[in-house]
């Protein structure tokens, strides 16, 4: 990850003028992918930004990769809504509502941003409804 | 949610004296919870808390009903270790890694703190693996 010459090791993000927080950067990204703006979306990431779905333990390395990873790999129309953003430092949180023609998901993003306020690292969970197990079904009332 | 009297409707949680951070709240939380220390955890929540599970549409609400939740509702043995806490203002969300006897799964929290900085509302993920779809097996690899 580069480093501003001169700059300290590490600081906050926020810190430094002219530079979004962690919480714009997010806003931002998503803002450009509900837009199809490749070109804004792919300003905010690092040349060497890795994404990382757990659940399917897949993996995307370098900004134009996963550029082409989120213009192609999803082949239907669909929107992304912000639920929650949380930002602190270097760090940050989504939950976003993603919508398609078969209904709507709920999206869960962790986010490292490098030195310069680049989002270097995604990590993508997609939750999705199961049954309440028995052992708790007396502790608890439905919604 | 109470209201410190003569205190401004909206402030970020940090500004006042002697009172923890988001992201410190739910540091104890975890650490409390990992103790089974529910004394401890119960007094970080505020008494009107809400507990949701999107997934299985549950819900509980109240400390007392909440505590017992945690308590009772998880009848194996469990550990949780926080891989991520980001906390901003009276936001914050965590990334846990819970383990008992069949595994580990990742949870994900997104917690609201109130004005006296007790945590008001939880709603708690639970992101399962998946088959990676064939659209963007192309465009991945596997880690």
């Amino acid at each position: 990850m580069p480093v501003l010459a001169g700059a300290p090791l590490s600081y906050p993000t926020t810190n430094l003028p002219g530079m979004m927080s962690a919480h714009e950067v997010v806003a931002a990204y998503w803002a450009a992918a509900e837009a199809r703006d490749w070109d804004a979306f792919g300003a905010l990431c690092a040349d060497d930004v890795v994404y990382r779905g757990p659940q399917t333990r897949e993996q995307v390395r370098g900004r134009e990769a996963y550029i082409r990873f989120n213009a192609e790999g999803f082949d239907y129309e669909w929107h992304v809504a912000v639920e929650r953003i949380v930002g602190e430092g270097q760090h940050a949180a989504s939950w976003t509502e993603f919508t398609a023609a078969d209904g709507t998901m709920v999206g869960l993003c962790f986010f490292d941003l490098d030195d310069d306020g680049l989002i270097s690292r995604i990590t993508d969970f997609w939750p999705e409804p199961y049954e309440l197990p028995a052992s708790r079904a007396q502790l608890v009332e439905r919604y």
